[in-house]
């Protein structure tokens, strides 16, 4: 007999996502569902998840254990969300509407739009208000189903403002239900100021920025967006050792919007993760593969920017690489934050099976960042985090319809309708 | 002084698509949007809505008037639905995750899955439980601000059980606060017990059906499904002819998945509406713009059936063709009754402006189902019909994001959160 604080009971469907990390190739496909099920937790962390009717002999509640009924319901780990740039000042609506009224992004950048109109909103924002509005965007996540996620600098490109940004995440996470896994991405562009001396502002990412961060303890991860125009592989290589040195685990933006070489440095240096991957061939997916280098897939992005592409979901799939879900939220195209929406897309633009991309969202999400230990299934010793969903998992990609009930983090309600 | 017993004030944007329909090439992007603007009603119908400071001078609000805030909302027409298959009996979503898994359309019929399956529940269902069904999934539509919808028989398939759906629908039309044009498509496809001798199915339609449903006055609409492999041009053309010689005015399934000649038809017989439209050219569309038929897209469709293409909406624009936008929920792949998801896809995959996206789902929406001299547009003498967004125009569109504040009928708040 375990004591229980928190149950949720009678699900129709529980998708346990239950077993190692991550998962690669077929077993992409394991979910785990169980008929009739429940999940009962003690002070935030799953004691029992199973049958229903097993549940009745080895689970005490508790006198004041908070009890779900989820009959007619699918319960799924909660999501995780590995690839956010959530932390930014000032707004780019008005730029979206000129881009899909036909302007150019170089148009919108010689008005002063852009990824530098955000950097200087943040340089500018107070560590109150890019937290204020970090937390508005998390709620949102929240309510649809995000109970962890990452999250990035990388809009200040200054010592200071890169810590600023790290900072108002730290801070949030500790006032926010939301867990985060803290990202460092001072080379997320080289700044204007830079321009033409981009060898100096490497060895500022290098020499200062990276100390500092390690000094402060701010970032579990180094991030570099490598794209032709943007950080070099060489450039990249090179920030992602010395961060590494430093113990800041490597992940990377990588060949996005051309084959820049951004996945075989993530290879090379044995990143967790390399992200958005669209231009990836077999040789690439293979040394990824080998490297044990995950995924991660944002097809929001390629749906907001009109890429007219998606990553090679099943090359991957394919190849052994392990394969994650994210939103990529950001103030310039990443007008989503529902990673029900990425699971649509993984399913209906990259061909995923509805199981390899609940699991793409969960567990290896979770791996993506790290955090496969506590979060990411639903099973003995994990927290209890977790989606109710009215009806099937399937309901989960119907777009629009508001078909999550009750959202769980660490065995608490967070978010109800 | 105009008197309203309901008022919507102080709209940060009151978009109010106020002017002729249908609109035509470049004022598909005439949205009127309004800053600090305000729209009221008296006994459901609109009689002022502009600036609010006018409004101040020119409405006497009653004294049990219902009065809604909208300070840093967006107020848009409500949404109008011109293409929907909501009544139904049984479930598809296994057949859903299967092919999702990889099976293949021959593989899902050989089971005894396909619209065959959808037919024979249908047959089989009362009228209560379509009834019942069909408001649930017209409440789920309200939710995301949809206040007028098209709605089709053509899961019975004999005259009886096709009478039947037109029948749930004129008593859920009368139960319900949505507003419905319904349509006859018995013509939906070939019933599997006439496969063999299809010619007497068309007689059947045109000499049975099409009679009844005239004889009870059950549907404003007479379509049907031309494609290859369903119905010809030339059985399409005798059926449309036959629909309205009986007061049934044509509309058709057109060129979905290949040129199959319907859209053609539709300009010959002078229907209102061609839609999917996928497969059409420069002369087809010509013809379309000629006849004064509106091009009704239904990018929803396109998106779940993973059909690898969408309908080529610029070239509609710029043939002068009025452009719709619809979500074709059916029990198929049509998982989605989100007129804001069509919106996104309109701008995203289809690289419609916000403007003209919004127009095609409201005033010209209204125009595909002849109602555009009551819904469709915020201007005085129509229904206020609204739905009110959190924010700017483009949080419609941040799919999985809960922007939708209130969804008002004929002056009456039916949706709020």
């Amino acid at each position: 007999m375990v004591h229980a604080d928190f149950l949720i009971e009678h699900a129709t469907t529980l998708v346990t996502c239950a077993g190692p990390a991550p998962r690669r190739g077929a077993a992409q496909r394991e979910i785990g569902a169980l008929p009739d099920a429940t999940v009962a937790s003690f002070q935030g962390r799953i004691v029992f998840a199973g049958p229903a009717d097993d549940a009745k002999r080895a689970v005490t509640a508790t006198p004041d254990a908070t009890r779900l009924e989820a009959r007619g319901c699918t319960v799924l780990p909660g999501f995780v969300d590995p690839h956010t740039h959530v932390v930014y000042g000032g707004d780019r609506r008005d730029e979206l509407r000129r881009r899909l009224a036909g302007a150019t992004y170089a148009e919108i950048a010689a008005a002063g739009g852009g990824i530098v109109s955000t950097v200087r909103a943040t340089r500018e924002a107070s560590e109150d208000t890019l937290a204020a509005s970090m937390k508005t965007r998390l709620d949102e996540m929240l309510r649809q189903g995000t109970t962890t996620c990452e999250a990035k600098s990388g809009y200040g490109l200054t010592p200071e403002s890169e810590l600023k940004m790290l900072r108002v995440i730290a801070r949030v996470a500790r006032e926010h239900p939301m867990e985060i896994s803290p990202t460092f991405l001072g080379a997320h562009e080289i700044p204007v100021e830079y321009r033409s001396r981009r060898e100096e502002y490497v060895r500022q990412v290098i020499d200062e920025m990276i100390p500092a961060v390690k000094a402060e303890g701010l970032a579990e991860w180094c991030d570099v967006f490598c794209e032709t125009g943007v950080f070099t592989p060489e450039e990249s290589r090179r920030i992602l050792e010395a961060g590494a040195a430093a113990g800041l685990r490597p992940r990377i933006h990588a060949d996005e919007l051309a084959a820049s070489g951004g996945a075989r440095v993530a290879a090379e240096v044995g990143a967790r993760s390399a992200d958005h991957v669209l231009f990836v061939d077999e040789q690439v997916a293979g040394a990824m593969a080998k490297a044990g280098v995950v995924a991660t897939l944002l097809p929001i992005a390629s749906f907001y920017l009109k890429l007219g592409r998606f990553a090679p979901a099943r090359l991957f799939i394919e190849s052994g690489v392990p394969v994650a879900l994210a939103t990529d939220i950001n103030p310039g195209g990443g007008l989503s934050a529902s990673m029900p929406f990425a699971i649509a897309l993984g399913c209906f633009a990259m061909n995923l099976t509805l199981e390899e991309a609940i699991v793409a969202a969960t567990i290896n999400a979770a791996y993506a960042i790290d955090r496969h230990d506590r979060v990411g299934s639903l099973e003995a010793g994990k927290q209890l985090d977790a989606v109710l969903i009215e009806g099937d998992p399937i309901d989960l990609i119907r777009i629009g319809a508001k078909t999550i009930r009750t959202v769980v983090k660490k065995g608490r309600v967070v978010h109800s309708v």
